[in-house]
Formats: structure tokens, sequence, C-alpha cells
């Protein structure tokens, strides 16, 4: 067994000729072997003895490698031509004087560079490590066997990378805080965490700042090459020209005129582009055509045809390819090109039934034609077979900050690892494999979506799969990564918790959207859910910070700390809000108490972010500055913070009798009252009601229980109320043998008295069948009772995923089984109380439809029925992107497709059956009819199935 | 000319045989005299000398008269069996050794009464002297001569008086305080009260308290007799019993049985009705005669048939005459009897279709018909001609005060005379002329409403009549009755004002169902009219307060100072909260300051009540008591005080731009902002608009106002805005000659920029017509062009009246045109910009049909086409009084007509018919098709017309 150990005899090459990029990143991991094992490693010298070393090297650029290539100690065969491959060998002596040996080859630059990083990660250094400050945990006898021998295979995506985006204020003040301006001694910054993340592609920010400009100068671009980061820019800038750059250097006396108008101004243009391409050609760059207007906007007016655009693009698109024919290569083929599909251009590729699209177009032969997702992180169209082949192959520009519709979201990283593997998995699974590219606005937060969005593009056969459990493992490696330094296991136990939890509150709302209306207060306990959720993350946040020392803090507060607190006290702020606008429309006094719960959640949100931007002496400064609360608009334009209610109580001492999820209450009053019957003691799963005695006034009232049922218990029978009192009611239903129904009274002494009538029923119920109650039946989509598979496809569980926690969807996510005779499917056995029309809504990810066409199918019978098959999308007449329906799902996270159907009073079965591909199904509700389900947003609990 | 002088040498007679009740009004009287003259009249012994002697005695009851009229020194032809009359001479030497006499002979003992109180009327002594401690002026030589000698006619109605109800819990409370509870010494001044008002009848106080049992006793009957004052009993209880007796004195062993149920307790119930009427037969009574269910609930259940109801009355009402012929009197007939058409009852009496009603029934022959109103101040059913002859004849029961739908109103008096004068002339005028009696709840802030009524009632040739502005008159002269004592004539006439003001106000709404909803806080500027109506009586009512002795204290505040500022401050209260609701929504900082000013309004509230019951060492302690805040039932159960919403300003500065009249705001940042155009300017009446520029930060912002239009100019445009200012934008239009249009930009220094088009006209239009501008055209109905009348009938203007301040209506009031040919009209002349359809709205009084079918009708024409018939009435399937309609009309005191009217580009007419009775046209209203008007309570204001 061959072995290589980090002790303080380590030394590394080092060779001239090798890609100075390369000697760069040598130099990062040899800071990072210090910071684990204390000592700094030498450097080799040709001929001196060397107890461990270090050899890399990229091949036909080493001679160290040559020489071990030609005595037979490594073999590059499998490394030598390839993309970003690497070797990665512990051998012993390798050379005279040299013991063991480590030796990295890489087929290129950047296989080099992550052959070097690949060190650091084995010993545990987070490729945060400079980017949070992550220390890694201390190691005395730190080695490597040659257990770790590796040729790695080529990455799954070609171009992996992200956009710097929506700059202003947080990456932007952070910039010049640091930096003094987004220059390239930031951006060395950023290309370190790009590479370190096994990424290699870059869009700059863009918004008032110009890559090739404010180097100075070239020099940020200089530095990317010499990282061998692989520039670009954002689906607007042609030509590798940043979109503010004609700003600056139009005018009526510029050799580039004075309008961006292609037409008008078309010599001032091509002029421009023709400069930009000469300036950038040095560099290795994947290079954006097309054109759009200033600062993002329309090319043309809102008058112009869809012909005279598609004209346009194409006389661009030829005029650009001819441009870089004259200034790069004559065989345009072999430049990497790219065009963004995004917005309207999106329907100038497709065309329509009169005008002919882009598509095909010989223009873009070898161009990648790069799709997006609907803002949110879903997917829009896909390549569909027809396209499949496209020699320039596919791109995705994903979003995990979004400045723009339906809404934006810039604050804290809000990604939910379930739903970027599902849709990323599944983009690959299409075809689209060329480029993927995510905007993380100012990067500060986004660190584990990010994280998962460049692993799972370099290896998706490790992080994507057909299970969504994968991401728990990611999670759960991740926070290894980053906490394994600092805390215990059962501190980083808990700190994996509250990833989830966090994130999964973000997947239910996104920060800038909740208000104070989201959840309703009462209805099913979601409000309660979410509240509970947020303190737990809150209490045991606060906990585990006490026990990490001052140099883990930065890591902790950046990674852990802040996202996940900022987001839970944001969540309490508006569940708060909601519940005091309820309790002051209620004249609720607790309402007073509420209110100042606020004012407290409001001073910790200003609390938490001056925390996040002073710890490590304002490493992050700049990074909180982005507005989150109450957007009332798309972007944070006159958002407010939560109003709050006071009230005046009432004058005598008033009672207010109200279950606990129901918004409806008693007073006990004498002519207006609205007596109330509780019948959730039907179900055989429950055995308790709560409820609550509130007082409407400053006075206290005091009460008194009765009843002359003997099965009805009570928590307590009386008392005196100030605010509020929880009371639980409860029956022994062992003792039941039959349906009861009873009475109890709840008096307010003096005032009045409340009359509830309850009905409460044995336990037990058929076998297997979820239960309708309340007028409704809610099945989790996961709890299907039986299911079926075709030969190549079936449905599979997703867990964790979504709104609910669980999905179920086809695999293979290509499937498409609209034409098809045989389809998988699921089943769903329910007991219905009535015959008669029931309304169906299947609740499922809000997917966008896979092909530009508006179809998105699904199909299901109901009792063994004709299979009846619904278009998800409503208004096919309009294309999906940026229609009202958009909107509404992408901001709820869910598609509700609701229908009707009759059922049978007793056992009917459900069969949901594989039909477009994308469909995720989340949940089933079905609600009788004339059954009004009380208002929520994230519906009824999940019916109670007889065991 | 015959003299009398109030000096120290004044006498009365005195007479043992006369009434005791006319000697103790003797007496009152006499202290009335003192506190004018500061002498206390003695008592004349027969043969003393005598310089000035006041004669008193009822016709054929007093010696002294017999002898005057002997010696024919008075006449008493014109008064001798009359009801109610009396003769009121000043003549010299009437007796041997007495030289000036004072001689008032009544034609009966109420007669002799009326003229005693005469007196003090004369002298300038308040019917509330007593219940309101109001001090007469003094004078120095108080004297009569013949000239005011008279001999009045019979009351125009034979029984006046009220109601006292709903006596929980101010009345009641009031009378514990004072008299130790509702028993004879309480009622000894409600007697005084009501005769002082010239009433006669009363029903008395009967939830928790029993008339003819509490005296002690029989005592406060005994002593009604006493006074002359003529009892009755409410309307559900029958025989003289007070609706609480029978529960008190039922019991299994009870002579009476225990059950209230004409069927199963025949003999109980029956022997119940027997030993009422022996009780109460020795006194003057009106019977009530029916039965309903106990506590003033239906009879028999809901499922009982109308058929199975009346047949169940008619039995009892035989019964009950039987039991009359058997204790009182064998020629019922003699007997004066009523029957109450209240609630479902009316419904008994009219019948449908298949059911014959009570109408003409023989046991009702000699009965009054008691009818009702709407529960608030409108009269339901008239007799119609068919019922016109009735020998019962009709009464009304009306109510000031009402516990129940669709609203109670209970605390301050809230009546506004010109309706009462409007309904209650038409009443009379349908020949409602035997009873008037109204529910005045507690008394208390209740005088002036009740005092017109009853002086409507005595006198109707006096105060009733065609013209509204008469109760202009009333109220100068209750005014100076009250207040002539305390104040100069300035003071006297600012208290008038008040008032006006604070009835006018509650003529819009009622304190009970005030809320922060019910007025725009901006549009048409309702709301600050309202506000500025009541901030105007807060600052005079003080201001007079200042200058009032502490001796009329007493008068001042339970007469001006606590209804009105106890209005006022309500009104301010709820408008101020409507504003803080929708600043907080609009996120404005200033929300806070405004919440701050609720909180004072509502310790206001507290400090008016405490004011007016501790004033005169308590004497009003108890009337304040009534809940009236924030009612969301029709009673006051679960009502609430305003809501007071705060609000956190954005981070960094944020302006706000609104005109002042409308709740869309511009920020002027980039994205999202809606640019406004403001066309007011178009109109020739507006050469300014007022708008303002508002802080939703804490930290202020400093604006720029900019424009290249010459012809804007602006009160201010540059500054920093904390909170708010208000900026006018003003147009020279003597400068325009042609229609103009401009832009200007408010800029948010360093935030954004807000941009509004303004579009102006110059002055000028065609004469005579109201012109539409932004899509409507608003008339007040006083303002026709020109109107035609039949050889009968008419339209006139009422002013004041209403919710605007005028209205029009056809006199007589009993004309009918709905099977006429020639009708009374007006017209209406107005511009409209476009040719198409218009909604037009009828603002009418909220009336109701005045027959009991479902009919009430309007008629209309627009540019001379055919007359269209609309029925007011929405439902006409169910009976109006109870229906949706009377409940919203009620509330908002305004029925509103909308139907759609073809209008030309250009000059308009509309005609107005007279068609059913009881329509009172307020406001017309047409609006484009496609416009929708701002959200507002009062609707807009009138439209300009052109000079």
């Amino acid at each position: 067994m061959s072995k290589v150990s980090f002790d303080n005899r380590l030394m590394f090459t080092y060779e001239s000729k090798s890609f100075p990029g390369v000697n760069k990143v040598a130099a990062l991991v040899r800071q990072d072997l210090s910071l684990v094992t204390g000592f700094h490693a030498g450097e080799y010298i040709r001929g001196c003895k060397c107890r461990n070393l270090i050899i890399y090297g990229t091949v036909d650029r080493s001679d160290y490698l040559k020489e071990l290539e030609e005595n037979g100690l490594i073999d590059l065969t499998d490394v030598r031509g390839k993309w970003e491959v690497y070797s990665f060998q512990v051998i012993d002596q390798p050379m005279e004087g040299v013991d063991h040996a480590l030796v990295i080859a890489g087929s290129d630059k950047r296989g080099t560079i992550y052959g070097l990083f690949h060190i650091s990660e084995l010993l545990g250094v987070s490729p945060l490590v400079n980017w949070n400050h992550v220390y890694p945990k201390k190691k005395k006898n730190a080695f490597l066997t040659d257990g770790v021998n590796t040729v790695t295979r080529e990455p799954s995506v070609r171009y992996r990378g992200f956009f710097i985006n929506d700059e202003w204020p947080a990456f932007g003040n952070w910039a010049t805080e640091h930096f003094g301006g987004i220059n390239a001694e930031c951006y060395e910054r950023i290309f370190e965490l790009l590479l370190r993340l096994k990424g290699n592609y870059l869009w700059p920010a863009m918004w008032r700042s110009n890559f090739s400009m404010d180097g100075p100068g070239l020099e940020s671009a200089r530095l990317a090459d010499e990282y061998g980061v692989v520039m670009s820019t954002s689906h607007h800038e042609p030509c590798m020209r940043s979109g503010e750059e004609y700003s600056l250097l139009r005018g009526e006396s510029s050799i580039y005129g004075d309008a961006w108008d292609y037409v008008k101004n078309r010599d001032g243009i091509i002029r421009f582009w023709r400069d930009g391409l000469l300036r950038n050609r040095a560099f290795e760059n994947v290079i954006t055509l097309g054109m759009r207007g200033e600062r993002d906007s329309r090319l043309l007016g809102p008058d112009a045809s869809l012909e005279e655009n598609i004209e346009l693009i194409r006389d661009v698109l030829k005029t650009q390819n001819n441009l870089i024919r004259e200034t790069i290569d004559e065989d345009v083929s072999k430049v990497p090109r790219q065009i963004v599909l995004f917005s309207e251009v999106e329907e100038f590729f497709y065309g329509n039934r009169e005008t002919k699209g882009l598509m095909g177009d010989p223009e873009l032969e070898d161009v990648t034609l790069i799709l997006s997702d609907n803002n949110c992180g879903y997917t829009r169209t896909l390549p569909d077979r027809k396209m499949a082949q496209h020699p320039g192959g596919y791109g995705m520009y994903y979003h995990m900050d979004m400045h723009g519709g339906p809404y934006s979201f810039k604050w804290i990283g809000a990604t939910y690892l379930p739903r970027v593997w599902e849709q990323m998995t599944q983009a690959y699974d299409f075809g689209v494999r060329q480029i993927w590219v995510v905007n993380v606005g100012d990067i500060g937060t986004q660190e584990l979506g990010l994280s998962y969005f460049l692993d799972l593009a370099y290896d998706i056969e490790k992080w994507g799969g057909t299970d969504a459990a994968i991401t728990q493992r990611y999670v759960d490696e991740w926070a290894e990564r980053q906490f394994g330094g600092m805390l215990p296991l059962s501190g980083r136990n808990k700190i994996k918790k509250i990833l989830w939890d966090y994130t999964g509150l973000l997947e239910k709302r996104r920060h800038e959207i909740m208000n104070s209306d989201t959840y309703h207060p009462l209805h099913f306990g979601e409000a309660d859910r979410v509240l509970a959720t947020s303190l737990e993350i809150l209490k045991e946040a606060a906990a585990l910070r006490k026990k990490v020392s001052e140099q883990d803090m930065s890591a902790f507060v950046s990674l852990l700390y802040y996202p996940a607190c900022g987001t839970a006290n944001l969540m309490k702020m508006w569940i708060l809000a909601g519940r005091n606008k309820l309790y002051a429309r209620q004249n609720r006094i607790e309402a007073n108490d509420v209110a100042q719960e606020i004012d407290e959640c409001v001073r910790e949100d200003a609390a938490l972010i001056e925390d996040y931007e002073t710890v490590d002496n304002g490493f992050y400064k700049g990074f909180g500055k982005s507005e989150h609360v109450g957007f009332v608009n798309w972007n944070e334009e006159d958002n407010r913070y939560p109003v709050k209610h006071l009230v005046y109580g009432a004058h005598s001492p008033r009672m207010l009798v109200s279950r606990k999820d129901d918004e409806h209450y008693m007073t006990g009053l004498e002519w207006c009252d609205h007596p109330q019957t509780w019948r959730d003691m039907l179900r055989p799963d429950v055995d308790k009601v709560e409820f609550d005695l509130i007082s409407g006034s400053d006075k206290p009232f005091k009460y008194r229980i009765h009843t002359d049922c003997s099965w009805l218990e009570f928590s307590r029978t009386e008392g005196e109320v100030k605010k509020r009192e929880r009371i639980t009611l409860s029956v022994n239903k062992a003792l039941l043998d039959e349906k009861v129904t009873g009475v109890f009274l709840v008096e307010n002494i003096g005032y009045g008295t409340a009359t509830v009538t309850v009905e409460a029923a044995p336990m037990g119920g058929p076998e297997g069948l979820y239960l309708e109650s309340d007028g409704y039946i809610c099945i989790e989509a996961e709890h299907f009772s039986s299911k079926g598979d075709t030969a190549g496809a079936g449905f599979k569980v997703l867990t964790p995923y979504g709104r609910s926690g669980s999905a179920i969807k086809v695999f293979p996510t290509t499937s498409d089984f609209k034409g098809e005779k045989k389809r998988p499917f699921v089943e769903y056995r329910f007991l219905a109380s009535e015959d008669g029309e029931y309304e169906l809504t299947f609740e499922l990810a809000p997917s966008t439809p896979v092909t530009f066409t508006p179809e998105q199918y699904i199909g299901f019978a109901i009792n063994g029925g004709r299979i009846r098959i619904e278009n998800t999308v409503r208004q096919p007449d309009i294309p999906f992107f940026l229609s009202p329906q958009w909107a509404i799902e992408a901001r709820d996270n869910v598609k509700k497709v609701t229908t009707r159907v009759k059922c049978v009073r007793g056992e009917n079965t459900l069969t949901f059956y594989g039909m477009s591909p994308g469909i995720v199904l989340e949940r089933i509700i079905l609600v009788r009819e004339g059954v009004s389900l009380p208002e929520s947003y994230l519906g009824p609990k999940e019916s109670y199935k007889c065991p």
C-alpha cells in the first residue's frame, strides 16, 4: 500500500511551464493543508531528497508527468485529450530521493486545478474555506493511501457556472467595501470559489459594472483566463461586451454612434461588437449571440410583428457570426457560442403557425441554445425529440435569485435542494448538458444551493438519479464539510435539521412574498405549524451558537445562523402579523400583546442582518442589504413591514369561545350568538378537540363549563381568563359503542352562556380506506394503495419534495404517455359519505409544459370508469410563461387542477395515470358538493386511513 | 287693555273640588313663576283683596268659573264638552276686591292643566324646567295683557305620548339612582314632563318592571290618573298587564297556571287578563288587545300557518272584548282600545291571497289600529282609502330609540326633525290621528325630538304643513326656550347651528352603525367634510361652555354639550379610524399619529359621558350608559371600538404623491409606478387641485417639483416632508383659450420621480346645463330646471331634508298618480359627453310603500321619450318590512333605484314624474357606461352647472 503523509516533510513541485493559474491553485491548496496539519509544505527542488511529494501538472505541459509516464509509473491514456479530467495517484518512489508521492495529472488546465483541489477535499477542507472562513478539522497524522487513486470522468455538463446578478445593493456594496469596486481583486475571490465548487463558467456582474473595463482594464478577463474560468456574458450582452458598455462609449462623436439600434446605427453597432470580440479573443469565452434592447428590454417596440423581430435577429446572427469569423476563427463552429432563449426571445425561436421561428436557422447550427427556467426554479421548455439532435447542444439558465416577475427574491438564499434535483436532473435527461448557469444574485447565503447545483452539473450520476433522498445525503455531506470542525455530531445533526427546516419553510413560501395573509392564522393549524418550526429554528440555532468558537463564528453565522434565523424570524413575524390582524378583527385583547411581539421580530430582523454584516470583522458586509419584507409589487418598490393592530377591549368582561383551528367564535351573548356543533370526534383518529376561552376585554371574565354528558372530559372546567386559556375536550372512545351527541355550556359568569353540541363516534372503519370527514378527503400522493408500471416506466415516490414533503413522479422523466395505450398508474382508495358530485383537486408541482406548446396533461379515472385527460394549462391560447397561471403557481409553489367527479357512497377508487412528462403529483383533495373548505394556503391535513 | 302682573301681590285660587292633579300642576306653575319673578305667589282666600289673581278650574267643576260665567265675564261655550281645550283670559275686576285676573278654564282635567302650563310657556319657562333644570330668564315686571286671550282648539291627535323602552342600562340605572326604582316617585317626574310637553298618553317601562305592581302596588297607576295621564301598554302587553307580570305570577300552584299559552292554559290566561282589567279599570286607559309570545316573540312556532295564527288572534280578541264588557262597560265601544300592527302582527292584519286577515273583523270595529314605522323613523303601511273609514281610527308607533333590527340606537337622541316632520305630517294626512306614541328609550337626550313630536301631534297646523323650513323655526324657538336665559343671541345662534349640525351628522349615519368603513377617507372629500363639521361642533361647544354659568350647566350639558359633542367626537373617532386604516394600508408614516388621535377620542368618549353623568350632582346619572360604538350585530353584542393600525416606515426615504381625494398614489419609483392624469381642471368650475406629498418612512424625503408648463402654478415647489405636505396646483384659467395638456414631475430627490399629466380647459360651457365630468353627472333633486303641476298637486322643494340637505316631494302627500294620465313633473337638463348608455341612479328617501302591497313606483323619461315606471321594491315577492332592502336602506338612510338610459352627446333632458305617494327624491346620478365611480357613502358632489 502506497501512502503519502501530510507531515512537516511534505513538498510541492513547481514548474514554471505550468499554467500560472494552476500554480496559483497549488498555492491555495498548500494553504488549505496548513489549516489541517499546521505545517506549511515546502517547495521541491528537483534532485533533492523528499519524504512526501505532491507532483502536479497538466498532460503534455509537465516534465515531471512526462518522466513518470515514460517510466511507466503513471498511465495517462485515459486523461490525455479529455475535458477537465485528472488522474490522482498515490505512488511510492516516483523519483530518485522521493519516498512517497501524490501525482496529479490534469487533462487540461481545469482538470489539473480540480485535481489539486481534490486533495483539500479529501482532507476535509471545504470549498468554502476562503469564501466563508470555514476552518477544517485539524488532523494530527494526515495521509492518503493509494486507496484514493482514481482517474476521473469528464464532467456531466461541459460549462457549469453562475451569474452574479442584481448586484445592488448587496454584491456591489460588498465589493466596494472589500475591494474598492467590482474589479479583478474581487473577481479573484469569485474565480477561486467557482473552481473549488467545480464550476468553470461565469456570467459577471453587469448592472453598473463592466467586466472587461473595470479590472482595471482587461485585468479581470485576463485573470479569469489565467485561472481557467470560461467567461461569458448574460443573455442580453452579445460579443463579450457588458450591457452597460455601450452607454459609456456612445455619443455624437463616438465611433460607435449614439443609438443602440441595429437598423439605424448598423455600422456603429457592428463596430462596437467587432471591437469587443477583438478585445477578448485572447481568452477562453463562450460568446453570446443575438440582441435585446438596452437594460434587458424588448428590442423592437410593442407594435413590431413577430416576423419583423425574427428577421432582425436573423440578420444580427449572421452579422455576429461573420464578425467572429473575421476576428477569431474562420471556422466559426470551433468558437463556443450561445444564445439564450429568455423572455420574449423564446417566442422568436419557436415562432408560431404563421411565422417560422429561428429554430433550425443555419446561423445557430453549432450555437448552444440556452433555455431558461420560469424565474423561480422550474424549467420552461426543454428540447423535444425533434430538437434533440441540435449540434450546439443545450444550456439552462436557472434562478436562485430573481429581480423580475412574478416576484423578486434577492435576500437570503431560498433554494430547496429537491426542487433543483428534480428539475435539473430532468433537464439533463432531456439533453440539457452543454451549459448550466445559475443566477445567484450576490452569492452570499446562496452557498448551499450553489454547491449542489455545481456538484450536480459536475457529476450527475452521483447527485442526480431517481431518488430525491439523494439530496438528504448531499445536505449531510455538505453540513459535515462546513461544520465538521466546529461542533460535535449531535450539534451537526441539529444543523442538518435546521438546514432542512428553513429551506422547507421557503419551499412553501419565499421571504419577499410572505405576508400576514399567506397562511390562515387558525385553519388546519397551518400557521401554528410554520410558527412552531420557526421558533424551533430560532431556539436551536441560538443554543448551537453558544457552542461555536469565535474562529468558527464566521462560517456558522454566514452558512447557518443568519440564513436560518433570518428566515425563521421573518416567518414568525408574518405569522404573528396574521394572528394580530385576525385577533384584532375579533377584538381579542391578546391582539395587543401580539403587536408587541411583532415589534420584537422587526427589531430582530435588523439585528440579524447587523450580526451577519459585522461577524468576522465585516467579512460579509453588504450581503445583507437586500429589501426582503412585504413586497406588494414584483420588486421591492412600495414594500411594507406588517401593520400592527391594536384594540380597545369591550367595556364589560367579554368571552369568546373558539376552536383553535376555526375563526368562528361564540360569545355566549343572548341575541346574536351562533351555537356550534363540533364533529371532529366522529373521526376515528380524533378523541380531542382543543378550544380557547378568549377575553375580548381588559376586564377578565370568570367561566364555568357545564355538561350532563359523562363521556365528555375537560382539562379545566372553571377559572378566570385574562387573555386566553386553552381547554382540551376529550372523549374516551373505548367507552363508546355507537355515535353519540352531547351538549356542553361555557358560561361567562354574569354575562352569558355559549352552547356547543359535540358528536362523537367509536374508533374503527373499513380497512385501508381514507375516510371523508367534514365533507372532504385529502390524500398525500405518496399514499397510493397500489401501483402499476409499464415495461419501461413507473411512478416513484419523491421524498423529500415540495410543499407537503413528498410527491410522486413517473420515471424515466422523458416518458410521454399521452398517445400510449399502456400507462403507469397509481390507485387511491377512499370512503365517500354520500353519492354525488365531488370537487376533485390535484395539487401538482408548478412545473411548466416541457414543450413550447401549451399542453401538459394529466389523466385519471374514478371507480374504473373511462380515463379523463385534462390539460393543466388553463389558457392554452397564450404562452404559458408570463401568463396569470404561471404567476400564481410560481408564487404559491403549487399547481392546482380542479375538476368534478361522481362518487358513490362507500368505497371509491381513484386512478391517476402517467401522462405528460414533468408531472409531479403532491396531494389529492376531494370536497363534497356544497361544502366549502375553510380558507387556507396549504390545505387540509391528510384524512384518516383506517389501518 | 286688561293686564295681570306677576308681581309680589300675585295669588292663585285653590278649590278642593278641583282635580287633585290640576292643583298639583298649579303648584308647579307657581314654582315656575317664582323662577321668573323671584316672588312666590300666595293662595287666594275668597273675599280677600287681591291685586293679581290666577283663577283656574275645569268647566263644571269650579265655583269660580261658574260665577264668572254667570256674571258674563267669561264665555265657556267653546270649551264645554271639548277634548283638552282651555280658555285663557286676562280680565279686570273679576270679583269683588280683585283687580286683575287671569282666568283659565279647561274643558277637562288635561285642558285645565295645559292651560295652567300655558302661563309658564308665555313667561318663557321651558317645559324642560324640571327635567333638565332649564332656568328661565328673570323678568322684573312680568305681566300678561288680554292680547294673549284665547280659546284653544282640540289637539290634532287625540292620544299623544311616548314609550319608555329598552330601559336598561340607562333608564333603569337612572331611576334606581334617583328614586330607588322605577316607581311612582319616578313616574311623577315623567308625568310632569309628558304634560308640560302637551302629551297625555304613556307606555311605561316594561323590561324587568311592572307599572301596576311597582308603584309600590298600584300607586303609579293611581298617580297617572290623578295627573290625567292616560296609561296604556306596549304592543305585546294586553289587558293592562305588564309583559313581565305573568312570569312573576305564574307557577304550578298559581291561579294563572304555568304557561303563556292561550290554547293549553286558556283558563289561566283569561283569568290573568280579567284580573288586570279589574285592577286598572278605575283609571283612564287605552287597553291593548291581542297577544304575542313572551318577551315580544312570535306567538306560535315558526311552523304555524298564517291562518292558524289569525284564527288564534280572532279568538283572543273576542275573549278580550268580552272580558272588557264584563269588567268595564257592557258597551265596549266606549272603552278606548288599541291593537298594534307591529312585527308579524302586520301580516296577520292584512292576510294574504289565500287567507283573509283580521282587517274588518267585527271585534276590531272600534279599536284603534296602531301602525308602526320601519324601526328607524319611516312609516310602514298607512291606511289606504278602503281602510280610511275604520271607526276606531289609526295610531302610529314611532321610534326615536330602537332595540332591534336592522340596528339598535339607544344612546344619544339621533332625531333629525325634518324626517319626523315629513313622515308624521304625511301619516296625519293619511288619517293617522288617534294615537301617536314614540319610543324614546330612556328619554335622556331625546328632548328635542320628543318635544317636536308632541308639539306636532298637539298642533299639526302650526308645526306640520308643506314647508320643511318649519323645522328650522321650531329649532329656533326650542333653542330660545332652553337657552334664552343663559347666553346672548350670538351664542344661541351658535347653539342652533350646532343642533342642526349634530343631528345632520346623525341623519347621514347614526352613532351605533358608524364605523371606519362608512365614509371613504378620501373620495369626494366626504370624510373630511364630516370631520370638519365634527371639529367645529367640538370647538364651538367648548367655547360656549366657558360662557355658561354653573347654574345653567345642567341644561347646557344635557341638551346641547353632551349630545352634540358626544356625537361629534364619535364621528371624529371613526373618521380618524378610517383614515388610520387607509394610511396604514398605504404605509403612510402619519398613520401612527392618527392612531394616537384615536386614543384621544376614545378617552373623550368616556369623559363626555362622565361629564354628563356628574353635572348637576349626577342629575342625569344612568342616562349615558348605553353601548354606542361599533355595532357588528343588530344590537351591541360583540361591538368594538376602532382598531388602531400602526406601521413601520420604509427603510429609506419614501414619497407618496396622492391627490387629496383619491386613494391611488404614486411613489415615483422606477419600475412599478403608475403615472396619473388629472382631468379635474377640464371642469369649468375647477382651477385648483390639492395633492399631498406623503412620507412612507420615518426618514424625511426632500422633494422638488419640476414643470415646463408656464400655466401651472404650485403653492410650493421644494422642501422636505416628514409626514405630509399639502400642495395646491392651480391654473389661471383666464389665460387659457383652448384645452391644454401639461406634465409636471415630483422628484423624491435621490430616489425617484413621479409624473403627472394635467389637462385643463378654459371656463364656460352651455348655459343652464349640468356638465358631465370624469364620466358622471350628479344633480341635487332641488335643482330642476322647470316643473309642471297638475290641478291639485305638484312638486315642492324640501329644505332642510335628508343626507344631502334637500329633496323634492309631491304635495298633497296622499296623491297617487300611478293610474293617472296627468302627472306633476320636474325636468333636469345636462350635457353628456358621449352617445350611449348611462347608469341612472335616483337617490330617494328610504321610505316604505304606503300600502301593504310591496309596490312603490317612480316614473321618469329621458329626452321626451316614453315614461318608464319602476317599482322601487326590489323583491316584491316578500314583505318589504324585514327584507334585505329594508335593512340596507334603513341603515344607509337612502334608497337607490338604479336603471340604465340612453343619452345623446350634448344636451339631454331627464323628466321625473309624480307617481306613488311617499316618494322623496334627493339626488340624481348618471354614470357613463364603463366608468366606475370611486367608492363612497354619500356619492359625488353635485356637478357644475354653467350659469
